[in-house]
Parts: structure tokens; C-alpha cells; sequence
């Protein structure tokens, strides 16, 4: 049973970035104070926490000294290393969630989607790779074109590569440099995400959203989903199966694809809240960070139903070099009654690089989501980089 | 015109009780910094702001500290000094708000009532008083019962006394130790408040709320308040001409009476984000606290339309004694679907202090407020302080 003090209960972060930025923004209202461990010195989660570890996110002292001061770790970076957390879980008596051994599964591609698999969840058709006749052979499974994924450390569009009739897959192997997956290409009609998460009571996701992508990077999230109810439900259950057969607790991202005969398949699962749920906050009775908070903190989920359609949409780097971030044109966003803005506080913005978003939330539930996503991506417009 | 900047500009807060913690919880998002200036160390804000400068609230060093890191300067607490703030901001080149000088009327009941009469705004009749011969003089025109309110420092019941057939008036003058004002008791059917704020572009309000006290405390705010439409309107009126009568950006908290025959007269106005006003953090689409960011750092005000009834319950220490505080009960509240928890992260729990809140927003425009009222007092009292 939760008894909340003062000073509260420490939840420790692997990651200070803009989702350690959310989190710790949701959970001083539950009592939770937060402490994050991040390379960067005033990283974007400083700021609203209670103290930061500078330290490498698989830096085993720096691990261990979060260790110390937190009663639960979590992590909101892939990067976070399952091994370190595993051991300071045992030497300080800490709750690891999720289970560093989700996290473990996760980062690897080819053993991600060994485990959906052997879940009985549909995926695209995927092979293991390690070099040219590997990728040769597989090719012949999956034909061209196809993707190849490294099967470690890539995001937003890093570590992934098309193939297409042309390309030379010694190019690829280089270029990804590590083992690998490859997958059968989807030719999906949509890509859709649902975020849920996994509490000492059960699951709790929320609505699907429809996500879009342009050069692999996600710019807008559109809720509900613009799809067939009977799609919407099939995505929901997919992503149950999903989160049952994951172990230990905190909010998870499931991006989806839906195919042009209405199947679901799973593209990719991320153990911590995700950019696909930035909508929540405003869009939802419970964020997708405070769901975090509560889930990992052993809280009972909050409500997920939201009241009206909802699009969140990245503010990305417009700039062509590095450079101090000075996000102009707020003014003309604040101004908008169904508008809310979220700064990251990263101080450098670079080229696509995602330093805040917005979100626009319906009036009432009949608002039509295609307008919505005009109405968002106008508010955008109005902002820029100043160099 | 607002330049968001990483790190970003800084709101320099005296005080860092929980106005100051909801004001840091609604900046960061704005890419607003909050540092606040506190005597007590690791004040309720202090985990979730940048810094703290541990100091008191009139302290001339303090403040200049405060506004050497600040870009504006504000105060969530009524003790701050108009003097010192208004020097170091000529000092430091740095904006105060609301203007110092709203503040002294503010603090002063006596000047308050002054202000808001020549303003035309209706009042209970008052009457300074600093003697007990004045006290007599004063009671032959306010008739018995009558208020006496210490003209500064009072609040939450503290510095006023009711008078009643039989009270000694020497005790009374004792007992307020200092310059007070007697008020006309006014057998009010309601007590209501409007939070409105003034901006760089106008003044907007929220919705009508009605405050139900109890032992001059503040227990509920039910939203929108339980009266004719045309009394809320009247008391929407009142207020913008209150918020027009000020000096200064900044969000205010206005306490009105509403009287048998439907008459509105102002009791207080708090210079400041109010108690009666925490709904909005869940209730309306900009909250008091992230409207008062808005309004002092020159961003434009936020929308303020409620989508629903909403209903704000104060969580009072339930303790004889002073105590560390420890909130059970806690997972029956955040089971609930519609229920909010805020907590304060106050170390010590004492008799009747506000230790947090919980708000219960209605399903839809519909639903009935009383209702809510009663499902917030069932939530509130599945939580308890332990010992």
C-alpha cells in the first residue's frame, strides 16, 4: 500500500532527456521525487528534479550511486545496460522497473522479435544477418525491397536501412556495422502506436494513435487513429498480448503497423513512455508519465479514456548547423486556445533533432482529427529557430 | 515577443510552499525556470524548481539574490516585503509581479477596502480601528455581530475575530495585537471566487467557484458555483473590474460574498495564484498556476473555458499533534478513475494544515456538482495521516 511523505519516495531515472523531463514533471503531484543519472551536465531533466548524477547511462558506479538514493529505478533510454541494473537491483535492494530482463529483450532486435513470436504476435517476416551471405539468403525469404535494422542501438532512423533492387549489400553491412535483422518490407496502409502500461492490477493502454513518420522521424500523432473501429480494437487487443507478455511494470510504446488487408503487426516495442504518447498529457485523465510514475512506484493505473480527439506534433530542428536553441514565434502559439507547448530544454537544437512538441486538443469529442492534424500543423508553422 | 531559450529564463519565486511547487510544476513546460527564495531548507518546491535560496521572505539579501538569478521576480506569499521588492527590481533591472505596490495595498485590509471603494467595487462596510474607543465607535455602525480583521498578516482564520453581543472588546483588541479593520457582518448565502489573471493583452477569469470554509478554512471548491447564472455572471463582473483596478501581471484570487438579496461585495483579493483555484489544473485548459507563468513572464494568457464540473477537496492534517507526515489510504484515491491527487512534500503535519488536494472532474458538462462534491469528500476520507 502506498503511504506518501515528505521528503518523498525517490524514484531514480537512467536518462535525463525530455521523457525524464516529463516524468519528473508528473510525479511531484504523487509524492515521488525524482533523481536522474545523464552524461550531460544540466541535462533537460535537471531543472524540475530534485538532483541529477552526471554519469554514463552503463557507467556501474553511476548506476549504483542512483542506486543509493532511489527506492524504485526505471530507465528512459534504451541505452540503459540490463546487467548493471540487474546487479545494483540485487546489491542495494532496489525494484528495477521494467525488469532490466524487458529491457534486455528489447534492445535486441532479432531477440525482440524472437519473443513476439514465440508469443504468438504477428510481426514482419524477419531473418538474423551477420554478413553478406547471411543477408543474401535472407533476401531470398523476404525478396526486395527490405529493411535491414541493426539489431542494437538504432532510433529515430539510425541503424536502418532500405534494400532495393539495386542496392549492394556490402554497403549495408558496413554501413549498419553489426549484427542485424532483416525484415520483409510491409507496404502498410498506416503506422499506428499504442501506449499501455503494466501495473501491479493489470494493463491499461491508451487509444491507438495514428503516427507519422517523414524521414523515419516521427512528426505527429494524430488520436483516435483515422481507421476502421474494427482495426482500432484489433490494435488494442494486439498490443494486450503484448504488454501481458512482458515482465515487470512501467509504460510501454507499441508501434504497429496496419497492412493493407487489416492486419496488425508489430513493428517495435519501447520499455518507457514514447513519443507516440506525448498527447496524453493533455489528451488523457492520466498522462502516460504519471502512468509511468504509478506503475513503477506499485500506484494503482489511472483512467486512460481521453475526451476529445487529440495531435501532438514535434518540434523539430529547422536549423542547417548546430547551433544555441532560441524556439521564436511562441507568442503566436500560446495565443491559441487548444494549444499547449512543451519545451524540452535541450540547449543545442540540431538539424530534425526534437527539442519540444505541441499538442492541440479538441473541443469536444466529434472534432474531426484530419483537422485537428491542419490546425497543429499550421500552430507549427509559426514557429522557428532563431540562429 | 517570448524567445524560449535553453537554459531558460528564469521566475524568481518568494516563497516555495505549494504555490510555488504548482507555479514549478506548470513552468518547465513553458521553458521557464523557477528559483525560489525560502526560509525553510528543502521547501515544499525545492524538488521540482532549479534552485532554492534559503532566506526569509523580507530578507533585502535574500531577494537581491533571488533577482541577481532572475529575470522576473514574483511572490506566491503575502509576507514578501513591496519595499525590497520594488528596490531590487530598480537595483537589478529586473520586473516585479504584480507591481510591489499592489502588493502594500493588498497586504493593508484597511487600504484594500479603501482601494476597492474608490474603485466603486462594493465591500462589506469597514471600519479602521486601532483602540478600543474606536472599536466602540466603529460597532455603533456596524451593529453587533461584526467582523475585526488584523489589517496585516491575517490569514486562513488567523488575525480575525468575530464580535457577538457579549464580547469584551478590550480582549478583542489584545487578541489582534495591532491596527484592524471591523467589517459589517454579512450573513451571506455564499462565499464564491473568481481567479482571474491580468496579462499584457487584457484581463480573463476562470469560471466561478464556490468556497465552503470551516473553521475559516478552506475545505472545497465546487465549479461551477451552485447559484443563479445571473449571480455568477454578476460576480464574473465584479472581478474583471477588480483585476481592471490593479496594477501589475499576475494571477489573482478574488473572495466575494454573495448575499441574500443576490448582492456581491468583495471580501479579499490575494495577489497571487489561490487555493480556490487548484481545479484548474485538471478542470480548465490552462491551469491558475501556468496562467500566472503566462501572465509575469509576458507570454499571452491561456484559454479558461471548463470542459466540466469540477470539484477541488483540501487535505487538512487529521492529526492532534505535529508529526512527520505519512498519507495512507492513498491507492483507494488514485484507483478512482476521475480523482486527482496533489501533494505539497510538507515535512511536518500539524492540525487543519493543507498538507494537499485532490480534484474530481465530472465526466461531461453534465454532471451535477453536488454529486461531485460528495464523491470528493467519500475520496477524502479514505486518506488519513499516520502516526
Amino acid at each position: 500500500m502506498t503511504v506518501i511523505t515528505s521528503p518523498g519516495r525517490v524514484l531514480g531515472i537512467v536518462g535525463g532527456g525530455q521523457l525524464g523531463r516529463m516524468i519528473g514533471e508528473a510525479a511531484a503531484p504523487l509524492g515521488v521525487e525524482v533523481v536522474v543519472l545523464d552524461p550531460t551536465p544540466d541535462c533537460p531533466a535537471f531543472p524540475v528534479v530534485r538532483d541529477q548524477i552526471v554519469g554514463g547511462f552503463d557507467d556501474a558506479d553511476a548506476v549504483a550511486s542512483l542506486a543509493d538514493r532511489a527506492d524504485v529505478l526505471t530507465y528512459e533510454i534504451e541505452l540503459a545496460d540490463p546487467a548493471v541494473l540487474e546487479s545494483v537491483s540485487n546489491e542495494y535492494a532496489v525494484e528495477v522497473h521494467p525488469n532490466p530482463s524487458t529491457l534486455e529483450l528489447i534492445q535486441d532486435k532479432y531477440i525482440q522479435n524472437e519473443h513476439l513470436r514465440s508469443a504468438g504476435i504477428p510481426t514482419p517476416d524477419y531473418y538474423p544477418v551477420d554478413d553478406v551471405s547471411d543477408l543474401e539468403r535472407a533476401l531470398e525469404s523476404t525478396g526486395r525491397p527490405a529493411m535491414v535494422k541493426a539489431r542494437r542501438g538504432g532510433y529515430d532512423g539510425r541503424g536502418t536501412m532500405p534494400i532495393d533492387a539495386t542496392t549492394e549489400l556490402e554497403t549495408v553491412i558496413d554501413s549498419i556495422g553489426g549484427p542485424a535483422v532483416v525484415e520483409r518490407f510491409v507496404d502498410f496502409t498506416r503506422e499506428l502506436s499504442v501506449v499501455g502500461a503494466r501495473g501491479r492490477t493489470g494493463t491499461q493502454s491508451f487509444v491507438v494513435g495514428e503516427n507519422i513518420h517523414r524521414e523515419e522521424i516521427l512528426r505527429e500523432t494524430v488520436v483516435p487513429a483515422r481507421t476502421d473501429p474494427a482495426i482500432r480494437e484489433r490494435a488494442q487487443a494486439v498490443a494486450a498480448t503484448v504488454l501481458e507478455s512482458l515482465d515487470g511494470y512501467g509504460t510501454f510504446g507499441i508501434e504497429l503497423f496496419e497492412t493493407e488487408s487489416g492486419e496488425i503487426l508489430v513493428n517495435e516495442i519501447a520499455p518507457r513512455p514514447h513519443n507516440s504518447g506525448h498527447w496524453t498529457i493533455e489528451g488523457a485523465p492520466t498522462s502516460q508519465f504519471e502512468q509511468h510514475v504509478r506503475a513503477v512506484m506499485g500506484m494503482p493505473l489511472g483512467a486512460t479514456e481521453p475526451i476529445s480527439p487529440t495531435v501532438s506534433a514535434n518540434i523539430l530542428g529547422d536549423v542547417a548547423e548546430p547551433t544555441s536553441a532560441r524556439l521564436a514565434g511562441v507568442d503566436a502559439v500560446l495565443a491559441e486556445p487548444h494549444a499547449h507547448l512543451h519545451w524540452y530544454g535541450k540547449r543545442e537544437v540540431r538539424p530534425l533533432r526534437k527539442m519540444g512538441h505541441l499538442t492541440v486538443v479538441g473541443n469536444d469529442p466529434d472534432t474531426d482529427p484530419a483537422t485537428l492534424l491542419k490546425t497543429a500543423r499550421t500552430y507549427r508553422q509559426r514557429l522557428h529557430f532563431e540562429s
